[in-house]
């Protein structure tokens, strides 16, 4: 399956969060690829896939980082690619660093950030670009959005059936 | 032209700032409506436009508010198309309040937030999603950043040649 | 009984806090009803819920969510009625995010905030709101502040009593 | 006029921002008193006005202050009124500290807290409160929501007429 | 034994914090009263315990509270006695809300506050406020500063005589 | 007059915010010393200083300090006598660094911090703490409190009697 | 071994963090003390180790400590070597206490920060800046920064290997 | 003269702060580079000047940046040199992203950030460093402090004599 959204991981120890990413885009059939790659420790090959993804077909990349998290910054230095950023709250402030040092990017050269350790939205953000041009995939995301809401919806009539101290004991 | 990029601004004080994403996308020669929508007085309005927006041809909207700044959150509620949020600082926060209320959205639900007041960003990164289809585009995009790169190494230059007393004296 | 308060919540995650609130509205004989609903999932049941509500009889609205949270600024958007916001403390930040964005609302649209994961004092300020045209639910909630000095009276003469080693060890 | 609302400030320098709460007011020809009260430096009076509010027929408090901001707390402590709490940016922390001190209330004793300086939404808040016993103001709310609206609407038509340029130039 | 220094806490949940307050105390053999007031659930005790206090003979209060931390304001409102604060980190900021709220006071009613959670600091500065009338005190509170530099001393040659790991597994 | 506060700020920037300590203290008629004493520029004159105070009489020490603000707790290193300090905000952080600073003293060597830039209140806190031993300056301060309190008074009487407008014209 | 670096510790309990900057600086050989020395509790030892140091053959001196972290400010003020600070998230705000306490340094005296609890990067730094007159060392340190990019390589690797399921049931 | 440090700031703009690194070193007499290189817009060049930086001489580098501040992490990522990181407060959060994203980097590769806007302290660091070799310049910057100590204690003096009033009136 060609590989469209690539997702890069600071360090493995990012991958518990991060393996909802992979998961999401499963689910919506969208090939990738998942590579370990540092802004700090492995810059040369950092800057090497950045630069080149776009030529290989992929349409989308996806960088979580902790921490000074630099990762997304990197890519998008190298990458003429939208690039989605996911601060990880690796350290003791709860990824407000990583966010701020995701996020705050300088004029000429956006990432585009979810919430913190937010792994799922990041799949879900790339699905959207590449549903801009693809119609199927799109309808699917319309589709997607539909049964998230229903499931909200049905969460509320199970509580309204239960009363909230049978719906707290269920769980 | 077609309209492919949608710019909403909760106020209309935001438009100082957000000026720039307008001139942004003009430089690249895209479409683009801009309209002043607000998440908290106009709800109907915002409703509407958002579930209509993708079938009108629009390909991504841009979202911009300040404080508990929830425009770019309802237009990705009710439209699946990726929605740019652009937190201003508006109030005495620094736009901090803004920034978590953009970007701290709920797994299911993502918006895709840059910087504090990043008007241009917010632009450049439509432009690099409509160019995940448009080869065209995207080498205009790569374009865009080398020229941006030329600038910085012709200040480094000046800086150089004039020396920092020289430099700060020029400006 | 009349459904005189709504406590919604946008993540049946939150009913673990949320509970309290209605216990409250419980010991205070009012009547309510619980929903989970979430203004990014469901915003069309969102925002039909908050146009109608006042016109079945409900007096408050209660909105509990976290991380980004707009369930109160949304309910706000749509509905007359004085809207409680809770922030509830949902990711890794503390509920700061929440709280933010559940209070940071522009003008022409307030949300009552109260404390972060403050599930019992929405309970509360829902009482003293629909005391203000009910002198015997005043004169309840009276009584409740009375008690719940004495509360802490009592605590104090047992702290007296025990000393606080043994205090600490009664625990 | 009956005062229904009672408006209280912790100094004088807090006018500039509160007499929106005043105009607003007036605005919904809703009856209402303004005092200087100091938790801190009147604690006495400050008791005194709180245990007797209700007796004279107020049925809304509203009370700013900055820094640590206890006046709404020392209200609350006291009345069994509902009782709103402004947060005035007063120092050099941008108005975080008085949001802090003003929302994070101990179970027992909630302050419905607006934005910071949100002077504007306190008035309206108290307005929606007094609204629920009064059909004819909620009538008179439901309106002002909607001319709110179109304000927005106004906005962005002559935005589109002018042009951003024109809009801009225009202020 | 003449009480010197009164220690409140604005619930009994702080006493697992506050009891080294009073542990402090003890060893410097100073007498002091322990009792749980709150000011917002029993403003009149705390009002009128503030009021009288030095006429009792109480020299310094130290007031431990967590969130809109008001107890120490409250007392420094009522009472001309140095009030200690001692900001309680209790809910899920940690103790940042009570920090401001106990410190940013505004001009006229000071408040003496120690870092969060810093029971200990509390008695100690107690001691050194007492001891600016008495010569004796003064003395034990010099020796008991010399005392504590030669534990940290004593700490340091054992780790120097079993190196860092032997230090670490004696533990 | 006999030196009973020592007043040290870390650099002679601060002396604008600190004059008021200085002026507070002359309307009580304490004598008093003011010098800049910087905790990195002159630690040896800061230690010694510190080490010599409470023999040449001084009773309290005030030391006020921005950024990284070390000078209340070197004088605390030091010195027996009861030190407070008044974080000065001197940096882009609006004093949050040197409030941290200057409060999050470890176990064992306190600082009674009060608020941001609180000069005024520094002045007051050793006022309370010279008249834990002396009931004439006691009373003082209880007039001191009372006359502050009327201030008050007359504010809100004059605010009733001109009313917001008139007031705010007034000014 | 001549001991070029000195590590310094506020407290024992530094000590579970700060033995990582022990090991990595023994296995690039160099020699190394470790002490226990307080800003606070043992301030003449603390300054009598820092106006010493470089007499003695030390080169770098790393200060770790926790909240109001002035350890390696005090190094600062009375050493002319380049003093390493290790915040310590030790209290209830994550170390952004520490942070700021250690970075925030005025004009004349620097402080060389590393990250929080950053005990390894201590050690590196300590490590470049004695590389920077010892060409051996110097090539130690790149060696070491391969290495540790082959070890990020490796891990993409194995995640190539057994896809993103089997690496973390791996784990 | 041998260039030793490189000054480098990733926008032109940060020189307004940072010709005091220029000036400061050129007080020590110690040659330097200075250039605008940017991690974002120019990471080619930014990485080859961080790769052969010590082949040309250079022993320091002083990266400056506001924002998503990755400058100073770039060049450590790419370069065996002691890096120190000048956090700029370019934005609205007065440089506490740029701290954030310039100190928190991961374990492996150091940045030895100094405070917001530190320009001069980046340059005495430098100094520091370089002086771990050059017994020379450790003297220098020995007699540097002293007369940073003794402008300190000229200013105290003339304060004395003076008074603060006419302090201040002579500024």
């Amino acid at each position: 399956m060609q590989v469209l959204v690539s997702i890069l991981m600071g360090s493995d120890s990012d991958l518990t969060i991060m393996q909802e990413t992979a998961k999401t885009l499963e689910s919506f059939n969208i090939g990738y690829s998942i590579d370990v790659i540092s802004a700090h420790r492995t810059p040369e090959i950092a800057a090497e896939f950045a630069a080149n993804a776009h030529k290989k077909g992929v349409r989308v990349i996806i960088a979580a980082a902790g921490l000074a998290a630099h990762l997304a910054g990197a890519m998008a230095a190298h990458s003429p690619l939208p690039v989605i950023g996911v601060p990880i709250a690796g350290g003791t402030l709860g990824g407000l660093d990583a966010a701020l040092s995701t996020m705050q990017m300088p004029p000429g050269v956006p990432v585009a950030t979810v919430g913190i350790n937010g792994a799922k939205n990041a799949a879900l953000l790339a699905v959207q670009i590449l549903a801009t041009a693809n119609d199927h995939l799109m309808q699917k995301y319309i589709d997607y959005k539909k049964s998230e809401g229903k499931k909200v919806v049905e969460k509320s009539k199970k509580l309204q059936e239960l009363g909230y101290k049978g719906y707290l004991e269920r769980k």
